[in-house]
């Protein structure tokens, strides 16, 4: 049997060494993993067969979750699969109605409904949302949130090395734990090993070398890491694991260096994570998910498209908003106000009223300049973050999406290879069997992030036109100010 | 005895000709205007003399309304001095409390107070800005004002030449008479010979030739003309002299031309202004008119430079209103709505007020463009057109008063040249006369200008401000609407 893989580096096969030219990229299968020396052997698309540098390949993990069953090699992750959930998640989900994708058993909610001081956070996809079969995590009745606050300044070893620390306050405990950015980082690489090949674990912020201790940059981060945390509080999945789990409520330093610990030997990473996922419902027809996959995946490359045609935009008129045009409104302010000291000038009698309020206008388009330059961080700021983590989010889907596709393409070709005997009745039953329940995961997915997306847009289209309306109202009653100053004629 | 002149073009002196080269700008002093063959002897600012071609050269006509007396030729204006107004303007104005600058006998009010339907119309100076000793023109009772309106295209020739013919409406007659722009451009010909001694006579809107039966251009140019007539109508010398009366008020064709021939054969021109202008009141101090008018000159010199920088940012600004910022504001429409179509297409239930809210937002994006485009027609075009009007205005002061001060310059010197028996006691007192009428007449137009200004300037603020205001209160509720649309969670 076989599985597929992706190209990471471009490679040009050396004539007569019965090598395989790839592209980065491109989906190879792979014929024989067994070949040794570094080398694999697969086959591309038009059907050539030859050796690629197995450095040079990524096997396909979700794929290989349905393969795996006739895998040969000793690490055959199988062979946990009816295990109790050895060194996975410990988290217990509640049983759902049908339709609702859930851990093995019922688990006390770890955090109640202590949701006080947060009335206008996430509650999770309304059930009104759903209508029948849809396929859904299981989320918790009280929704985990934290406070990402107070960056200080740390050092170590006698001041030679200094760092931020943020404090990080859950809802559950409200207690604060200390963490600086490679602890957020840490915490990325394990979700992104255990989760990442059924949930889009977007990045961190980036990580930046220069100015590491200016305010500004360091507020920029903390306002990001934020956004990253509240994102993982919301997935029910996520957030439910021992790893997150730790990183939040850690009662001291040994309690932190024993999770850790613990966290980085887990076998439950990987493809594991489908291993303890238990729908319950029937298994779904291979045709129907594939057209949804095949809908969601149009639908995020098309979101992708939009998002990023939203931020290019905003950038611009970021950079205008910010640059020249507060520059003229201040010319303008500038010219009122010197007409306004030459009339001054004039000797004339009783211009005074005029003089007064050519400058007072003057004044008020200087006022409006420094507005409209800090305005966009009031509302084009959170347009733009908002975007940049989806941005982020939708990155992660063409791969999960892909694999999908790979998964049930195999398992549409099951009939032929059992007629063909490569296969038994069996095995493909477990691969059907296999294919549906990473179905599920990812409808799961799916549905968590157009629930997400529906009250982020809507909460950050708010806030973008609240701020609009104030500043134009602002600028509106200054200028009504201004004008009252002339005299009516 | 001397006149000064400006020279209008270079003129390089061909060594051992006698003649002296002099530079455009520059101003000599005429010391032999009997040379003949088309030569002036002169003198430039550095005492030296020699022969300059007449054509180069434009001889000052108020300074020579002071030298004048000492003229050997025989068309000394002087002659006329002391007839009643032979060819000069018939009107005759009321007699004026002491400081104001009359004609010479009282004259009924031409147009009683028909100022209906022209409420906000210019009323002259109020009494209230005006102190003791202050010099001002005398104003009739009731504004003069007048309507350019409804362009018509017309021909002659069979068809051959067509051309556009504006109604003129006066307040006085309320009785329309057609004018073609050839006819402003004789009415501008005639004051200007008359009254530019005096008086500032701005041009007309530029001539163009190109697009003449374009829409856009005709209404421009319209528009202009109003604000060159209203100008005109209220000046109440230039509204009252024959010429200006006969252009608004001709009966018919006959009384047109007839008119038109007396008008070109007017010899009450250039420095007869002066000669019907009586100032009631004492001879002026040339030291104390000096001071006014050096004050004067730097006042019109930092207007002007005050002036130009608002048209230069008004004219930055207008391009940026209609190009690029709208643009953007319309990408950012683009934008939302794309986005509302991406997200439409999820597939997923309940979202529709999502998707409409942001689909509206998008449309009030574009609206918002289409009025930020638009906006600058309504208030930045009468910024622009007022002070366009002033940089004309303000572009005839230098002459008149680098005119004045050598004039006044002349009389300073008066007390010498009688010591020196070069001209009589007599002559002396015939100059600080005339001198002190043209100052009466300076100043005179000096407070007129003042005064328009500051009604101009009212206006024009108040008129930007309350669009503004509208403008800004009006995108400010379009977002309010689009803003309502999201849910509130």
């Amino acid at each position: 049997f076989c599985s597929q893989a992706k190209v990471l580096y471009d490679f040009t096969a050396e004539p007569g060494n019965n090598e395989l030219t790839v592209r980065e990229g491109e989906t190879i299968t792979i014929t024989n993993q067994g070949v040794g020396g570094g080398w694999i052997e697969a086959q591309n698309s038009r059907g050539e067969v030859g050796l690629v540098p197995e450095d040079y390949i990524e096997v396909r993990k979700c794929l290989m979750y349905v393969c795996m069953v006739f895998a040969s090699n000793g690490n055959d992750p199988w062979s946990v699969w009816n295990q109790d959930a050895t060194g996975g998640s410990s988290n217990n989900w509640a049983a759902q109605p049908e339709g609702t994708v859930t851990g093995k058993s019922a688990a006390p909610d770890p955090w109640g409904s202590n949701t006080q001081g947060h009335p206008q956070a996430y509650q999770g996809p309304g059930k009104r949302h759903w209508s029948g079969g849809t396929k859904m995590w299981s989320y918790p009745e009280a929704q985990l949130d934290c406070v990402v606050a107070d960056p200080k300044k740390g050092s170590k070893m006698y001041g030679l090395k200094s760092y931020i620390e943020y404090q990080v306050i859950p809802n559950t405990t409200n207690r604060p734990v200390n963490h600086r950015y490679k602890h957020f980082d840490w915490l990325y690489e394990r979700l992104l090993d255990k989760f990442g090949s059924a949930i889009p674990i977007p990045s961190l912020p980036d990580k930046q070398v220069t100015g590491r201790f200016e305010e500004e940059f360091i507020k920029m981060r903390m306002e990001r890491l934020q956004g990253w945390m509240t994102r993982m509080c919301r997935h029910p999945v996520v957030s439910n694991s021992d790893v997150f789990q730790l990183f939040l409520t850690f009662k001291d330093e040994k309690d932190w260096k024993t999770g850790k610990r613990k966290a980085e030997k887990d076998e439950g990473v990987g493809v594991m994570i489908f291993s303890s996922i238990e729908p319950e419902g029937p298994d779904l027809d291979p045709i129907e998910v594939e057209q949804k996959c095949e809908q969601f995946s149009r639908f995020t490359k098309a979101m992708d498209d939009g998002v990023k045609d939203l931020l290019n935009v905003g950038q611009e008129h970021w950079k205008r908003c910010t640059g020249p045009l507060p520059k003229e409104y201040q010319r303008i302010g500038k010219a009122f106000q010197n007409l306004s000291s030459v009339f001054t000038s004039s000797g004339y009698q009783g211009e005074a009223t005029l003089t007064d309020a050519m400058n007072e206008a003057g004044k008020t388009y200087e006022e409006i300049a420094q507005m409209v330059a800090e305005q966009p961080r009031k509302d084009l700021h959170f347009l733009m973050e908002t975007n940049n983590e989806y941005k982020g989010l939708l990155g992660c889907f063409p791969d999960t999406i892909g694999v999908h596709k790979a998964a049930i393409e195999k398992v549409k070709e099951g009939d032929r290879l059992v007629a063909a005997s490569k296969i038994t009745a069996q095995d493909k039953a477990t691969m059907a069997k296999r294919v549906s329940t990473m179905s599920y995961a990812l409808q799961a997915e799916m549905n968590h992030f157009h629930s997400n997306r529906i009250y982020d847009y809507n909460r950050v289209m708010q806030l973008y036109l609240e701020e609009q309306v104030k500043f134009y109202e602002t600028i509106a009653e200054k200028l009504r100010q201004a004008h009252s100053q002339f005299t009516t004629m």
